[in-house]
């Protein structure tokens, strides 16, 4: 039994893992949890991949940049947003299947993100850790092929996850007030602004990364060095065209 | 204290809510709770808009068609990707944000079904019931208007929210045997895909469904009826045409 108000705000994410193996038995638990998650028309639009056989688990890697998360778990879960199965469900019964556009690439999408997230907050209830890559955006063509995805499909998100080797850290969060909104858009002052981000400006741990990059401050680390644009435009090149290849566009 | 597991096993969307209002506090605790969950180099990329206004919400509810769960929901949340906030943060300290691009709008989407999946959890968990409305992205460009959404921000969840007066329907489930799949993605012969699909044709509301619409089958009625290419096609090309109009394009 869970006091899950502490477990919400407690909740970090691990990047460090132990060598013990997370069990089939676990993980099929998780995932018989997590299917309750809504999904759009209960379609399900979504698959789960396994990445477990240890020189597969290191290509993987390799496409997420050897982050030692994904280096280091026990195995990574790679959800995809799947129209493919079910399409063909449709075809098999002579339904004229319609679901290589964007809305539905986005409702896949939605319904594989939904399901990562509820995976998440059900592995770490049972004392595993999670860390989200989110470099599985950058290369998916090759992460694609790794998994052997067919058309229709494309991986959204990529959860590392094991026994947890550290506590993890305590990260900063903006205010509630300050991404809640009553009604409205509120048009904010660039003091506002300003003020919003104080949080995360004030940050020790932040404070330190501004220091070791030479940067003036927190948000130029993100623009210039984090999330730079000579990285997210020809990223996005490479998104789009993966998702035109799969037909969702 | 809860039974998680069971908690998870058991849930159920819900469509049909009482009158009691869903206080401003209890809203603010389950956010409280929601933004620890995991986001994109922590950059909080989304935004949250309240609907409670009685003649707002009856506006908003429109754009949703109409349907019971939005009409008679206490309050509708509006989960909007958002990188507006952050690129105005970036720009006023100099940094050069980059974020007019596919990708960003891919991990602010993340971000924001995330948060959205997050909030759903915790309120059901407080006894609230919640129901997604897919309809957020039939015509998002009148959502945004409605809600005085500036660029870079797109609506990409819409949970109706307040006290169930219903239990809510039990639904079936593929099997995970049939979504978790083992180091690659399988390849499928149209008798397995048949049975996988088995659970959903024989489950009893189902079979009700595909009398009532005089189909042969359960595919037919979601290609041909529930999300069929005359819709699909038409929404597609509004939501592309508003993500460029919102510069993530």
């Amino acid at each position: 039994m869970m006091n899950t108000d502490e477990f919400f705000r407690n909740r970090k994410t691990i990047r460090r893992f132990s060598d013990r193996a997370v069990s089939g038995e676990l993980l099929n638990e998780i995932l018989e949890s997590a299917i309750k998650a809504p999904s759009c028309g209960n379609m399900q639009l979504y698959s789960v991949i396994v990445t477990r056989e240890p020189e597969r688990k290191k290509e993987l890697a390799a496409l997420h940049f050897n982050q030692p998360a994904a280096t280091g778990a026990d195995l990574i879960l790679t959800v995809c947003a799947d129209f493919n199965r079910f399409t063909r469900w449709c075809e098999i019964n002579k339904g004229d299947a319609a679901y290589n556009n964007f809305l539905s690439f986005s409702s896949a999408m939605t319904d594989g993100i939904i399901l990562a997230q509820q995976i998440t907050t059900i592995a770490e209830m049972k004392g595993l850790g999670v860390c989200w890559l989110g470099t599985v955006s950058y290369d998916p063509e090759k992460i694609s092929n790794l998994l052997k995805l067919p058309e229709l499909t494309c991986p959204v998100a990529a959860l590392a996850i094991g026994y947890p080797a550290e506590e993890g850290e305590t990260t900063e969060r903006l205010a509630v007030a300050d991404i809640l909104y009553d009604e409205e858009y509120p048009v904010f002052s660039d003091d506002e602004i300003r003020h919003i981000y104080a949080v995360k400006d004030n940050f020790g741990p932040n404070k330190k990364f501004v220091e070791e990059n030479g940067k003036e401050n927190l948000a130029q680390v993100f623009a210039d060095i984090r999330y730079p644009r000579h990285l997210n435009v020809p990223f996005s090149d490479i998104l789009l065209n993966y998702i035109r290849k799969q037909k969702f566009l």
